[in-house]
């Protein structure tokens, strides 16, 4: 049986107190999951959360998947209500997917306090929905909330929600540890237990545990040793609580300490890519410190072991951290060295090793600005400019500042308006545009472009798609900076995002405005 | 044989990249960790490190500890050396401590390549340093580094390491994962074999655990499930690369999960204070998420399961929060219903439960507000703000506005300005302020601080510790909204934060920083 490597970053994973998605941050999203090789991506609850509804709608022309599928979550049918009647059971099947994941309560303390129905009821209920959508085509997970506690004070009944799950044609139960308060050792004993009880392989069972031991990643790994082959998880362990259990971490122990392919070939080396990434979309500072995927994973201090690294770097390293994407780095500095710079240059098509003092020039470009507060994990365009700009390759400026102004008057009749002047020279033209927006932002972009709009018609077909800020604490001495990511998409679908840091929100986002006009009117030219 | 709760945030928590303590912070740290009731606190690295020497000299004077002891830290005598003559050594013994805790290499591939010396000289280096130290009256641990890796690669010559410490004196050799890469059934195994081979009971065996398969919690529960009665960690888990086993996680885990009185009466409710003013003297920001004592770690984010969490909490919560000195927070989110609302009230000190009247029309006003992107779940002082206006018990505004003007100009010399000034009635009088900032948003909160200092001097306390914006994806046709949430801080160290959201971000913030005002100044005069 093929090992299931299931993600419901997009869907429990959004429980993170103050995280919150926009429909383009989950298809995004999807996407670098797939590019990870997650087998099954769970998306959300459609018909409960509209915006998940508008996930799956969009998800079916938007999404290309090359190895997931995409699940659709929600709950068994409401009790005394006819399965067929049940309106959140339709929007699951609307939703089209090839699989559905269905929450059941495991621990009769919930049936009865929280559901308050009975045990025969739910029972019933799993029994209903999960063979109505068998019927209609959909692989089925179902997924046991409250197992653990509930098979502690119950035993019985849960294992008898466990069965009536796989006989109603479950393809696999996934034993939940929703309170979060399980160990390593509890684990491998339920396990035990219910598969004896059962009579069933745990080849049938999932798992997926809450962080609040501290132990969610071990206890995946415990569960998979004991010999589930379906693990749940989210990008960096994002959750709600204390998060769940890092899909990252577990992904690289499986397969680097217990020689499990999980994944298919060559997307392993994606993980810290993805991770950041996603991190990225999410608002969340990359935690430096996370395992396998953290900036100072591999950051060893100098001194007195520095040439025995040198030497054998694997006496120091638990993995050799190119396996994952990440980097060893032995002296105090920002982010990763040239081996990253060379792998990302290429690719987005520009080849640097054969130009190894163009990578060094990069590479210390990168080191400083991201010292200051840059990032281009998430950056590509800017990213891209700054290397051709090294190799003199870079396209020319669209036009040149003089000055800008911004505006924002909040008016005694309580009216806010945005207001914003550009002075700039367009092919040896000066031109002086003023605008209004919404926003500052809104205002200094629509002001440019009303400058730009002769010598450049194609601006027309760029749309704002995207706009992040982050507020970043100051680093040796210097005030918080500013860093804004800007997406930005052209007439035909294509999107980039571009990054610009400064004290100055207006001035950070003018940063990347630029490099985005530069970048995208360098493509339409191509 | 008692348990060994032992302390090394000072010593190996301190390799975390970028955390420096000063003297002062040292002696900070090791009372908390006392208060905390840890056994052993391992100070640092005397005669090697100067601050270290220094703290323990201090420490003699200045540190009255109820439960732990001090213990110096250091290596094995030189190769070659005889131990009396080796400064190191004698550093150690003028540290004072009744323990000192030796570093010793117990793979031999370490001893040949990094430390270039014989595997018999290693064993002698071993022997001759602890002996010593005994005769001078120390107890006397010693860490076997990279036992793990060792044990792996040539268990014979690992086993030996442990055995000459143990003949030596030594109190507890501590099998160390150096370099992260265990997991817990692979350190079960490990405890077995060793103590099989040897012939010694595990409890005269510790645990050093890092996490780099974000494992370091459960692998050090795992040996302690095996016996070991003395495990290592940090505060909060810092440490070099993803850091050390949490001291925080792993005693509650033990304490609460195994049912191990592993610290004093009274301590464990210290857990969370301990661990927030810990990472307040490391400078880094508590994290949120952190297990057992994050501001998360019992944070629900309600909706569906309101009703039954008020029936009965410990149905929701792994264990009960105040165990550890932490509470169950209720975040109001955009599936709140009556039952959130209640409780996130009561949490507050304000009765909703006898006001059904605008316990509904608070409740209406959230859902209406979270539809158009506000979010109160992060936002306590702005929700009790709603509520109370509800209860008609709001405080009243310090100001009425008139109407706000905010400038960024980008100049022709490069340089960036942003400039505001508000028109507002201060208990009758009209008050016109103009003032810089470095961004629109600081310029507006300056410009009404100048406004306001005359009549509310303890404005001067309020500090604005942290400010984030999200701009969210429009909703039913309308825009994209800009989301605000700042963080206040007063003088005494107390902060709240509030919510703003509009198209125009500097709109949104100016919300934000009025409720934070309001809010804050009626606290103030409480």
């Amino acid at each position: 049986m093929t090992f299931q490597v299931y993600d419901t970053t997009l869907r429990d994973g959004a429980q993170r107190e103050g995280l919150s998605y926009s429909v383009v941050d989950k298809l995004a999203v999807a996407r670098l999951l797939d590019e990870f090789g997650v087998g099954f991506i769970e998306g959300g609850w459609p018909g409960a959360v509209p915006k998940d509804t508008e996930f799956f709608r969009r998800a079916r022309t938007e999404l290309d998947l090359k190895h997931a599928l995409l699940v659709a979550f929600g709950a068994t049918r409401r009790a005394g209500v006819p399965v067929a009647d049940d309106p959140q059971v339709r929007g699951l099947l609307d939703a089209q997917t090839p699989a559905v994941a269905l929450v059941a309560k495991a621990d009769l303390r919930h049936v009865e306090r929280a559901l308050r129905t009975t045990a025969a009821e739910n029972l019933a209920m799993i029994r209903d929905t999960v063979a109505h959508l068998v019927a209609e085509g959909r692989r089925v997970f179902v997924d046991g909330e409250h197992f653990f506690d509930g098979y502690r004070s119950d035993p019985a009944y849960t294992a008898a929600v466990v069965e009536t799950a796989l006989a109603a044609g479950a393809e696999r139960v996934v034993l939940c540890d929703t309170n979060g308060g399980m160990l390593p050792s509890q684990v491998t004993a339920a396990i035990a237990e219910v598969t004896a009880r059962l009579g069933v392989g745990p080849e049938l069972l999932g798992i997926h545990c809450q962080n609040d031991t501290s132990c969610a990643v071990a206890n995946t790994v415990a569960a998979v040793e004991a010999g589930v082959r379906h693990f749940q998880g989210t990008a960096n362990g994002y959750g709600e609580r204390p998060g769940n259990a890092d899909i990252f971490a577990v992904v690289a122990n499986l397969q680097l300490k217990l020689g499990l392919p999980v994944l298919p070939d060559g997307c392993l080396g994606q993980m810290v890519r993805v991770s950041h990434a996603i991190a990225e979309i999410a608002n969340i500072a990359p935690d430096t410190h996370q395992a396998y995927v953290g900036a100072a994973a591999f950051a060893h201090k100098a001194g007195l072991h520095a040439s025995a690294i040198k030497v054998d770097p694997l006496l120091y390293n638990h993995v050799d951290p190119q396996v994952v994407g990440n980097d060893m780095r032995i002296l105090v500095t920002e982010m990763a060295g040239r081996a990253s710079v060379e792998l990302k240059s290429r690719e987005l098509g520009l080849d640097l090793a054969g130009h190894p003092e163009a990578l060094s020039r990069v590479t210390r470009r990168v080191k400083e600005l991201e010292a200051g507060g840059w990032s281009f994990e998430a950056a590509d365009a800017s990213f891209e400019l700054l290397v051709r700009s090294e190799l003199d390759t870079a396209p020319a400026r669209p036009f040149a500042l003089e000055s800008y102004r911004v505006l924002v008057e909040h008016r005694e009749d309580g009216s806010v308006v945005s207001e914003a002047t550009v002075k700039i020279r367009v092919r040896g033209e000066r031109v002086i545009a003023t605008a209004e927006g919404n926003g500052p932002v809104n205002a200094l972009d629509e002001a440019l472009r009303v400058g730009l709009a002769r010598h450049y018609p194609e601006l027309r077909d760029f749309v704002l798609a995207d706009y992040k800020v982050r507020i970043l604490e100051g680093t040796h001495g210097t005030g918080a900076v500013t860093r804004v990511l800007l997406e930005t998409v052209d007439g035909a679908g294509r999107d980039w995002t571009t990054v610009g840091v400064h004290p100055n929100v207006v001035e950070a986002s003018w940063h990347a405005l630029v490099d985005a006009l530069t970048y995208g009117l360098d493509r339409a030219r191509v």
